[in-house]
């Protein structure tokens, strides 16, 4: 989304002064570049033409406004996310995601592999099969399989 | 479900010497002790009179071969533990276990709040609003209202 | 489908005649009543000052056109229910008449504590546990307890 | 419900007569075809050799008995049908057959992105983006991008 | 929540100037109150003491940004939460707040009970019934019983 | 996963004896095979570079522990699976192993299409839809098309 059609629609959509919204828009931006990288932002650029206010949202309430606080770590937000994308279930597009924010994140591979096995427990194994497989395919292209289990 | 009833179980159920599922048992049983406290072993108690091999899956898959794994820490476990109960909804019982077992394992009140407030992005808020409320009723009872916000 | 395969598979199915749709809902009731008891009957009453189509609904379609269709046992169907009951969560109430709905058809508290107990793998011990524990009441309430393990 | 309130609430709105279960489904074949076109018909077809009754219910049941029904209009009722499928999740084939329904009914595509726009609030943006994108795909193959914002 | 409380915590937390986030709170408010009247506001209330982030998040983000927008009217807008609600299930609180609010924006007693009948065929029974019976209870306190059937 | 790697992870993880941890698998291998036959084991050998764990647990306990127990035949156990995996959403490649194991535990194809005509009465149609074609592509795999209506 370009800066023109930004302003403009934040000017349309919001009643308040550009330079504000463009402020919470802003720490969202720079949150969600460090957490999600390029998937997130590719998600963000494919909203432009169809729902440029969800994008909107999903910068500045979603990141500026949550993941932007304090108390938790990128990596123990990370955490609360794999466990709800995996229960929510049809979320594999986000997982993919997000499996890769938990990298960027830095946890490693062994400890979203031993979250995702434990999910077995609360959301049942068909779930938590298809978030691994989910992993799988992303440890494959940032070639990090094997995944080692984790040392005693 | 006193020893006896137990050893019988087990060696119905299990085709093997009662030692070894006993240890299974008996490592889920530490785990349980040490996150759940009070609120898991009323539910394992609860299991006796229809489904004591239900509590059996519990103490010894769910605990003793998961829980008990090493690779992430207890409260590490919990962050996971409360996106999912959250995203799952409906489960508003194990969510006040759980508030209480994160408690346990040394995730403050804070900490937990900014978990379930991370939760409405990906789950919406009608679920996150669910799990704030069983929340705030394990803080009022265990003295811990109000909750602090996190230190910038 | 042609207009011929539709009228073949309408008279196959569905009983052509002049009250037909009093049919459909006597079809309906009938079953209804062997199967739910009272537990379904006072559901469907409870509609009467809200909502009587929906209760219409229920009896013709739940009843008279799937639950009435031969293939499969009123058991068999019943097992398929816990499953549904179980997996989509909240629906305690539900599982409360199909409890005591698996009884009335035949299943033993044994059978309906071991299909419980296998929704644990597919679903998660919350879901699993919230079943059990709606089981336990409607046991309780019929002096069913304690439930017997099934035999090797 | 007494007989007499039923025999009036299914004179209301049920139509007797020796041909109702074709006067049923004719019904519900009128409503699907001018609400799903194309593809809730394809859908009908995809079941003749595999479960012609599940395709009877979905004509005669959900078209015939509850679409045709007075209340709401149409698009009222494809606005709640978004709401659903939106927060059911991994529904994105049943989500283009209704993007297009919703089309069919005369919601326009900024209508439509207002309605997903708004269920992130209560489902969460995982779930509001998998739909999001559905409507993407249906609006590109009917050259209706992009959407412009709803006039303030 | 007091105004020294808000302010506060949103120059705590947001790191702009109070006047914009008091701005969106507003206008979130004024939405809050039109919309969802005692039940929401109570909602809103109850988070004071323990997560008052996600209380401004309510007000500011899912009132102030997203239900505050044109191109649906709030009518319609509860036509789309009315079957996201009973879709999720396990979110009967928030069903109870959102009929008293579709019952605030203009839809009948009858559009209510039609948009929940209709919900039947894409969440089944089970989810439809537990919906149905809020509405009744919310209706009895309103002394709205019997819903009438609506005009052919 | 060959027997050095399961050994060498079973002694890592279970700190029992090798024996015992493999009386577990063997019997969950030996169900797992009966059952769930090529798709099984597909999925528990495609864990082997990134979650041998979850596989153990899949094997072990998923088949081992719940679906060898006695009480209910394995086409019941089917019965109450294709209940859940369709209630649950989104577990399609789970259903696809599952309409296969429903097979070949003697399920017939009218039977299987009979649990999932009835899924619809409780988890909606589009779950419904999603399910039978999973079930109509097996089918077809399997030249078990077209499905014959149930005797009367």
């Amino acid at each position: 989304m370009t800066t023109n059609t930004h302003s403009q629609h934040v000017s349309e959509q919001h009643l308040l002064g550009p330079d504000v919204e463009q402020a919470r828009y802003d720490r969202g931006a720079q949150v969600l570049a460090a957490v999600d990288g390029e998937g997130g932002q590719s998600v963000v650029d494919a909203l432009a033409d169809i729902a440029p206010a969800l994008a909107h949202h999903v910068v500045a309430y979603a990141f500026g406004d949550v993941y932007a606080r304090p108390g938790l770590t990128h990596a123990q937000r990370q955490l609360v996310t794999l466990g709800m994308l995996t229960a929510l279930g049809g979320c594999e597009a986000q997982l993919e995601v997000h499996v890769n924010a938990s990298l960027n994140v830095g946890l490693t591979p062994t400890e979203i592999v031993e979250a995702i096995t434990h999910t077995a427990v609360y959301c049942g194994f068909p779930k938590a099969l298809n978030a691994i497989f989910v992993a799988k395919r992303v440890f494959a292209e940032c070639d990090l399989l094997p995944v080692h289990a984790p040392a005693a």
